[in-house]
């Protein structure tokens, strides 16, 4: 049973799981993606980060077309084995999709979500069409 | 309309909103729970973190039994406006419902999940029967 350690995840009942990405140098949690069986078995061999795009139902190589890359240096499974969190080097500084070094930009401040970090890179130049 | 911020977010089909806690002096995640619209208002009226047990199906304000409450620095959401990310002061130094500082205690190593964060209090004296 080379796979145990898959098997002691409370995987959802469609299969994923919620993976937070956090930054080994910043400390800052970067996003959070889902994962299935394959896309952390994948994870684990390839040492970069390999989700579940609910969206568009199938694995997505962060950074395959953006460059953004994960180097996964650690993973970690919570008490109740129903959440994941990865300690990642984010390539490009960018992990946001809207060219942000991370997704949580939007701060409430007074009953208002003020955005708090700049865009780095426009999105029309991360994407090619 | 005084909440036009609450209803900026994506709740889920169940009105519900998961939430990382993030410790703000040591960077650390905590944990993750889940917030519905009435959680997230109490936890911006009283400063400390209110969650929805999906379990219990009730306001759960965290520290309650145990007087590990957390006091909510900031709140941020991502760029989905589905996850929040919570900055907090862990009263007690003890999040998780095990005893332990954080939830997520478990870290892969050759294909085992291993414990690698102490008990730092037996939660038979954390919490009252």
């Amino acid at each position: 049973m080379a796979s145990t350690w898959l098997s002691e995840i409370n995987w959802s009942d469609d299969g994923l799981i919620p993976v937070i990405a956090q930054e080994v140098k910043s400390g800052k949690v970067l996003m959070v993606a889902w994962m299935n069986r394959e896309a952390l078995r994948l994870t684990v061999e390839k040492g970069e980060a390999i989700y579940w795009s609910r969206s568009r139902k199938k694995l997505w190589h962060k950074g395959e077309e953006s460059g953004h890359t994960q180097k996964v240096m650690d993973i970690r499974l919570d008490c109740d084995g129903d959440v994941l969190l990865l300690s990642v080097e984010q390539s490009g500084g960018i992990a946001c999709h809207t060219g942000r070094h991370h997704c949580f930009f939007r701060k409430l401040e007074s009953d208002q979500w003020v955005i708090t970090s700049p865009i780095l890179k426009n999105p029309d130049t991360i994407y090619k069409k």
